[in-house]
């Protein structure tokens, strides 16, 4: 028998305990062996559950249990989840996360250290939920030049929008339905702002180029500005939006990485991304575009991901083609070159000044405001043009393509 | 230097030669060493090329070439590439492979001949294209239980397909739109007939349950029947035409197979493939939903799922996962008990009686036929009930979900 630990019993952590036990014959067939849970890790005790007995408060019991050779890490955060998974790998444990945060923040180091005792860190969990995104990646990175990634990274906010898209809500009345129905947590912010999809789009980043970039030097914006009006505006011209987190690869290697909403036109394949399901894209030369598509989070959907990457590992051991990311802010490019069409509205006042200002643009038509679609520009032009108007748009949302 | 063969040099082998050379910088970092072509098997020689010098008549070279360790094999049809295909494995070389006719049929044999000689036989392009679907499948078998795997296989088709609904097209302008454009074959039988999808069926089913079905025992439909009237009640309705392979797996293992064009109702993930695009949906347990998209054909796109499958080898070796198939025509189900909701046409003198012989059928508006959709209803009951109005259906197309 494979022994493990799961260290955090929280909905994921439950949810692998319980599919290594409802899939077990399978797991067993494809392994070789079966896998049973050592140790978990929580601060609760789970009294009158069947994992009462594996319960402990003190991470040493997993680190000195030389039986345990993989160690799952669902705890979420990044501390004390980062000193765990350091001191796992060193005492030559495998570890398996879905903990976007800590991979964001110190895969690098944790690839590292890894490599260094001869196990393996995965985290196909931690982008994607279930979606196997890690796995196909590592499959077309050797041979192909990955151009752009681009994804719907964060559920939530792609059930507000969607459900502003469907019912024409606003953003508040949205967020409250995504609340009861447990979509969205009492505390929203870190999906509502974006820090979420940023995350999961540095690690995303990280696969393509091999840097991991500080989260917070990502450009990042949220959901919580987009009106109903944007949303109607956008329908108007066949386009829905979404937050997407999207990097960029320039021919000399530049990395330009940005987590926004923006404007998709309906017959791009991400726009068919609805409610709480997640969807990656990636352009490579010569593959083209592909897409990967399906629930980016939920107990089952995640433990299949966490599980898989056991499986793997015990299944193949090592992949030698598994890239090892380096920490660095250098080669990520100033987001006032960034250039887009981009959808901006303007209190009416502006409306004959801003047919001068932007002479290329579409004006669409709109009873209350001005209301525009700019031909490609740098976000520095578009500020320069504003600043020149004396001019604040009231809602400024790039389009994709 | 890692040495390998080509045999056949057509389109994918020549694109595979390409990759090699574009991106041999990227592919040498990824395993270690440097890629070199050593023979290439064509019946032409390639004068003035390159590749001129690397043109050999006859397999024994690159059977006898102990330094040869993979062999790509991009010939297409069954023979000779099985008679190489097993010389090759026999002579301890990996073989990897784009044709999916040869493996649908013989796929059984390669893999347990390479378990035997320790080396690896793949086939990522076989289905898709570039599209990595077999390599994320093999990720999600070992912890989930699939239930359906459902596919945009037949980039050829496709593309008629959305021309007929985007355009209003017959089918036969349609299918010369499609030659014109070099995406249908001036013999385009395999593909409209639906044979081609079988292929890909077979393989899918067989990474999915283990058991590779023959392809001429799965209930294989082509698009040639449908008219331009169907999709456009189709349309009015909220659905698109697709062809479509899918195979359900039943609690008891029992596996229903089949390629048929279907009516997919458009916020359906596998609704928004457009043209030439192919798309893999898998439903398991407890991943839910997931899907692959991507271009399905093309040189490069193929070459880099072929290429892709030479570096993971390389860099990998053998992948313990990987399922053996087993040939055989047990558990599959009688096609009479696949169960649907069905589009019917009829001539419009059965209205009266149709609508007593289907009493929970949802009756379309039509000017000049007795168009219905039936209740989810078995092939078996819906032949029994025309045969007792002794009416054939005009069209009769199955709906997904």
């Amino acid at each position: 028998m494979k022994k493990i630990a799961i260290i955090g019993f929280g909905v994921v952590g439950r949810g692998c305990a319980d599919l290594l036990s409802d899939n077990a014959e399978q797991i067993k067939k494809l392994t070789g062996d079966s896998v049973g849970i050592a140790h978990i890790l929580d601060l609760r005790d789970f009294p009158g559950t069947p994992y009462e007995a594996l319960v402990t408060h003190d991470f040493a019991d997993i680190e000195n249990d030389a039986e345990v050779g993989t160690v799952i890490e669902t705890m979420g955060g990044s501390h004390p989840a980062y000193e765990y998974t350091m001191r796992a790998l060193r005492a030559g444990k495998n570890v398996v996360t879905s903990n976007k945060e800590v991979v964001a923040n110190f895969g690098d180091e944790f690839l590292r250290e890894a490599e260094k005792a001869g196990v393996c860190y995965r985290f196909e969990a931690a982008v994607g939920g279930g979606i196997p995104v890690i796995s196909p990646m590592i499959s077309m990175l050797g041979q192909n030049k990955i151009r752009e990634v681009r994804g719907i990274l964060n559920g939530t906010t792609n059930f507000i929008l969607t459900e502003m898209f469907t019912y024409g809500t606003s953003f508040d009345a949205a967020l409250s339905d995504a609340q009861a129905r447990g979509y969205a947590e009492r505390d929203p912010s870190a999906d509502i702002l974006g820090l979420d999809a940023a995350r999961k789009l540095v690690i995303l980043t990280a696969l393509a180029t091999g840097k991991l970039f500080p989260v917070e030097k990502i450009h990042t914006e949220g959901i919580t500005a987009i009106r109903a009006e944007d949303v109607k505006a956008a329908a108007k011209i066949g386009c829905s939006i979404k937050l997407l987190g999207r990097c960029t690869v320039g021919e000399d290697g530049e990395v330009s990485a940005l987590v926004a909403p923006f404007l998709l036109p309906e017959e791009l394949p991400l726009a068919g991304t609805r409610g709480v399901y997640n969807a990656v894209e990636v352009v490579g030369e010569p593959i083209g575009n592909v897409m990967f598509y399906g629930r980016g989070a939920g107990a089952g959907a995640t433990a299949s991901a966490v599980i898989g990457d056991l499986a793997q590992i015990l299944c193949s051991g090592r992949h030698s083609a598994f890239p090892i990311f380096e920490k660095t802010s250098s080669g990520l490019a100033d987001f006032a070159n960034f250039s887009s069409q981009t959808y901006l509205v303007l209190d009416r006042k502006y409306s004959a000044f801003a047919e001068k200002a932007f002479p290329r643009a579409a004006f669409l038509e709109s009873e209350n405001e001005c209301v525009l679609l700019t031909e490609r520009m740098t976000e520095e032009a578009i500020d320069r043009t504003l600043a020149a108007l004396g001019a604040e748009a009231i809602s400024r949302i790039r389009m994709l393509g």
